[in-house]
């Protein structure tokens, strides 16, 4: 089995701390590890240096390489530009497919919490040999905890057939991030799992499904094709790669192949969206407070408070979110953490640049 | 006329922004000037080079020097430790009575706003002429606008006779910082003034009180004078003064001497006693914040923002103080400023000496 994993993400909405060329998966934003070490780390024995793929965009190469000592830098697959997940999935299978087109590949995003391991990986073997037996496009839906309002939903169908215990699902359809009152409705129905953006298919399954529900990337993808081994491979990826419409996975093809199948996964996943998730999933004191770094407080609570560097003093203030990063302070309501991108795109136009 | 400024306090409720070694006085906390160079230019003619002594502790020497180019090294007078009003007010007279003790000293502190600086002198101006001409302990009361509770009171008694148009009053007593009922019955009752810490009177008139109020510290004040001149100076001071008692000039002479007489100003008088008194007296946008330093706000509302050297991003918060210094950061709900010098004792316990 390949394991790719996606880490082109940007992460604006972890700014201060995320920035372009230190984006959220490289930020050890819960825990240690940064969230791309920990996504290679509990994949266990599954990952050798061998069946390690990184797809990420150029100005991060660096970093990825610096971060992952046991990637080969070969394996490390640079986009000149991110163009969403439908090109980048292509431009690995193009890789992949010149080795063993019959393999099956994972398809995991750099960026996302897992809290039980050993059952992560147990779904991961499960769903991989769902993909290898058949002719499927699978992906992992995850069983929903809460009425979530941040994530995509897959409402699933009838059983399929079961394999050795293995029960997997057709999928009835692809819902976008709802609003709460039919979030509490997918969560009652049973039958709503959220989208977790993780695939398993052979290499030749999703270049198939490519050919047939996105030509137009398909046809791209030929014309890089063609060029990789050549002296003009990077010349002819920078160009055609820039060309291709960014699409997603899941819009590009999910959402319209019929060979879709879903497998319920429950180990504790959680896409750490934004600052208030970090909250939400870290431990915390005895004021509901969760605090990196030295500080003086009075009154304060159900806070998250994040300055590695330098001490923080607060005085009655609760439910806000506080990180210093030396060059730029965000003070935020909690439950607004979301805007934080906002505030990326006014920094943008306002040529902040440095900052960004 | 000798100008006294007493510029030895620390300051603790400016945290982070003043330090041991820059203290309030020190520091641009409204407008560009610091405050104890606002201090100095709002005298206007008054000042000389001759005229002006500056007495301050120290380790604050070359800061007071680097302030005040006006200022004469030999009128800076050091203490070897902050001891209160009465000691500081009593060093200077020493110093003052060698040159003529039949002048009148004008004390002045460092760190207080004045808005109406005409009016200012005009009331300074009549204040010398009634300490002049008698042996009175001349204070200015500040014409109370709202019923304060950061300010001590003031109350005059019957009115002495006027000279050239200059009413001033006799004392019935002095009152402590009052809860709000008290501050509004003093507000209503008319005969109370707000306690500016302004005075006026000739040098011997003053050494008299201490010498009558004062036994103790007078006769200190003694060995020191004796001292004044020989090379035992420095050391003496720093013997002597160390043992003195920190007590307030109010407390132990304007409270219990006879002959103390106010007069009444009103200049746009405040002492800028917390960041919340900053963001009162300092002009707003159209959101009521005070803003310093770059910043990116999403509903933001009635907060101060000092951040001179680093981007300011802030989202749905209101009421705010915001204090970043680089190496520290402070984050406090504005109506509990006056607790930032609780913030500074809990440093002081804990050990983080560079940032106090």
């Amino acid at each position: 089995m390949y394991i790719v994993i996606m880490a082109g993400g940007v992460g604006t909405r972890f700014w201060p701390k995320s920035r372009a060329q230190r984006p959220k998966q490289l930020l050890n934003i819960v825990g240690d590890k940064t969230m791309i070490q920990a996504s290679v780390a509990r994949l266990g024995s599954m990952v050798t240096s061998d069946n390690l793929y990184i797809v990420a965009t150029q100005w991060q190469k660096e970093g990825i390489l610096q971060n992952l000592p046991i990637l080969k830098e070969d394996n490390l697959i640079l986009e000149p530009k991110g163009k969403n997940t439908a090109p980048c999935i292509g431009l690995a299978s193009l890789y992949l497919r010149r080795i063993n087109p019959r393999d099956v590949m994972l398809i995991l995003p750099a960026d996302h919490l897992i809290q039980e391991e050993e059952q992560f990986r147990k779904t991961i073997l499960e769903a991989a040999q769902i993909a290898q037996k058949g002719n499927l496009l699978v992906t992992i839906g995850i069983k929903p905890t809460y009425p979530a309002t941040g994530y995509g939903y897959i409402q699933f169908n009838s059983a399929l057939e079961a394999d050795q215990g293995i029960q997997a699902f057709s999928v009835k359809t692809f819902a976008e991030k709802p609003d709460l009152k039919t979030a509490e409705r997918f969560l009652e129905s049973g039958d709503f799992l959220w989208n977790s953006g993780i695939f398993l298919w052979k290499v030749e399954t999703i270049l198939q499904a490519i050919e047939k529900y996105m030509p137009e990337l398909y046809e791209s993808l030929l014309e890089i094709d063609s060029a990789i081994g050549t002296p003009q491979e990077l010349e002819v990826i920078q160009r055609v790669y820039c060309q291709i419409k960014g699409i997603s996975i899941d819009y590009g093809i999910m959402e319209q192949a019929q060979n879709v199948s879903v497998l319920p996964g429950d180990f504790g996943w959680n896409d750490v969206g934004s600052w208030e998730e970090v909250y939400k999933i870290s431990p915390k004191d005895k004021k509901g407070n969760v605090i990196r770094g030295n500080h003086i407080l009075k009154d304060v609570s159900n806070c998250l408070i994040d300055s590695p560097d330098k001490l923080v003093a607060a005085i009655g203030i609760e439910n806000l979110v506080i990180v210093d990063t030396g060059d730029a302070l965000l003070v935020c309501r909690k439950d607004r953490a979301q805007q934080v991108k906002d505030i990326v795109e006014i920094m943008k136009r306002k040529k902040f640049d440095e900052l960004l």
